[in-house]
């Protein structure tokens, strides 16, 4: 069977490291039976370098008819890049706000778990992580601060800037029915974080979450506000299981919660429309400074091609094989350079793809 | 020489460790020859319980025509407490939001650092904490999403919520040169945290801040996004000095931050306005699960009074043996249970007020 893959490198290690996904979903094609069929486009600054803007409408027409979109990383150093000269809404990362919100993609999926492997990594005492954390983040991802209306205006020669901060409750459900479908398959809890004391749009959130979760009698919920979970995260982990919560908040605790884990470069993403069509990504940036010099590390792009076997291809075996074959290069000791502590064998890009496509 | 002091106890926790605060203020006037001549007011559940709302305007008042605030903590257990039964204007939280607009208490300070004596208590690993951290939190907080209109509607039986961010220039400007001014006294540098490849208001906030920089030729300025800043908070708290953010950023990073030194029972904060009036409060909340038990830790809010002489009364030198003798009461080896460990003398909440007060 064939699927049609939109592939976007990106800019810095994006290339590099989708290159060794496409390795990985290559050889677990040969094994398990299917075909991809990859188209390459370009997004963010390497589109910006060739038709001057970070999206163009072929890149969204391309998307729209595969059946998914495996991203590399998008953008380069604000400080010295070029197209950080340009107006805000023709960088990098304007083309990925511009998809998100052309294939509608609300619902950003983000594990944030601590590999045993690895614990060493974790910024957190032992004692803390225990026989380790594992949670997911689901994000909302096409509303709130991010798209509402914004201007900057001058009166009396003082500027004023003004962003809006809008959710209805229908893009409320729908993204809180994901995470408890989501928590049901895992241990059945939700917590769903907001500042209902401050803002009407976490009280209607919260409303709403609550309306949703008679549905799911069999999932705990919980209310936490945004700045007790800043502080949660750090403090006991191993207390969440879905952390359900709009989309700046959830840009804020999804970082944090993927540094306590101490392996960002592990870290993989979906970001998911009302179909299973979906975008994959892996939760870290474009690393301009570390760019084609191999020692990215693509473990993180490798598991969100993984979650596009899983939630858009329905390919559950192949994606189990792939995640078993990270965990297997893990325990035998291979390392890029990010997750590297002593006694274990260094490798660079290139070889840690080949590493973990010969073992699928 | 005599100050009038408003004194908020408010809720929880809140009498019993003001209660101890004044202790030592009354020592440390003794010992300095000053005179502080408190007015005891209520706000917050306390307010609501007899008066119907959490700030009257007689409060307001009364606060106004005082040199600075004295207050304990604010609110009660949501899930149990009849004050959340009330609408969202009418509960504690109301009084708190209420007074820092009232009093223009725009610039709010929040110490993050590790206590030496602490080191054990501290969530994060040993080789990452190494020396011990020291930040000054400056966050906005009269102004952003926390003060922008908001509403909610139903249009065709969906309800939809709305909450606006705003700054202006002037509002930017002020704050910043608090941030830069207290970087000055400190190791010199500031970290202006915004999300400004998203928000026109982070975009305005960089441009002053780069603007009021220019004054600063001794500081140096550096910009993060709020997403990194989370991170980086774990992975390495040693880089900041000052961090300058708008007000929910500054909620919920100042809220990871505390929790990071692992001693937010420690933890003092000022708000003060363009004057040297301020309202001085410890970092943690009222903790009502512990009220009246003789367990809270009364030093947070002893650092805030603290704070009170260096920064609304110019008593300095008060200032400074009040710290100092909170560093001897650690050296000695007394703790309240929140940062108990092996080996150390375990106290209540008024032995430790006392032997701070006998120190001073
Ligand atoms: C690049 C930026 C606009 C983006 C966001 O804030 O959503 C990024 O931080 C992310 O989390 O994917
Ligand atoms: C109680 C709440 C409204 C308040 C805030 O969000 O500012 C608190 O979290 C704080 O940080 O002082």
């Amino acid at each position: 069977m064939g699927y049609k893959i939109t592939v976007i490198p990106g800019d810095g290690i994006g290339p590099e490291i989708v290159r060794e996904a496409v390795k990985v979903l290559d050889a677990a094609g040969e094994k398990y039976g299917f075909r991809l069929d990859y188209t390459e486009v370009l997004m963010g600054g390497a589109s910006i370098d060739v038709h001057g803007v970070p999206l163009t409408d072929e890149v969204i027409a391309q998307a729209k008819a595969s059946d998914a979109v495996l991203m590399g990383s998008i953008g380069g150093d604000a400080a010295t890049s070029p197209w950080y000269q340009l107006e805000p809404s023709k960088r990098p990362e304007a083309g990925l706000l511009k998809i998100r919100k052309e294939l509608n993609l609300f619902a950003n999926l983000r594990p944030a778990y601590l590999y045993s492997e690895l614990k060493a990594a974790c910024p957190l005492r032992s004692d803390i992580i225990g026989g380790g954390f594992d949670m997911m983040i689901m994000r909302e991802l096409t509303g709130g601060l991010y798209f509402g209306e914004r201007c900057t205006t001058e009166e009396n020669g003082v500027r004023k800037a003004k962003d809006t901060l809008t959710y209805d409750e229908n893009e409320i459900r729908r993204i809180a029915k994901r995470g408890f479908d989501i928590a049901r398959k895992r241990r059945k809890k939700v917590t769903s974080v907001d500042k209902a004391n401050v803002l009407d749009s976490s009280r209607l959130w919260r409303a709403v979450v609550e309306d949703v979760a008679k549905d799911y009698p069999d999932v705990e919920l919980e209310h936490m506000l945004v700045d007790n979970c800043a502080m949660q995260l750090v403090r006991d982990p191993k207390q969440f299981d879905v952390i359900l919560t709009e989309n700046m908040f959830g840009d804020i605790l999804s970082d944090e919660a993927s540094m306590v884990t101490g392996s960002i470069g592990m870290l993989s993403s979906a970001s998911l429309n009302e179909t299973k069509f979906g975008l994959y990504e892996p939760s870290h940036g474009s690393a301009p400074d570390i760019a084609g010099k191999d020692l990215a590390n693509p473990i993180a792009t490798i598991l969100s091609a993984a979650m596009m076997l899983r939630f858009s291809l329905d390919l559950d075996k192949a994606a189990d094989a792939i995640e078993a074959a990270v965990k297997q290069v893990l325990t035998e000791g291979y390392r890029t350079g990010d997750i590297y502590s002593e006694g274990c064998k260094k490798v660079g890009t290139v070889e840690m793809g080949s590493l973990i496509a010969e073992r699928v």
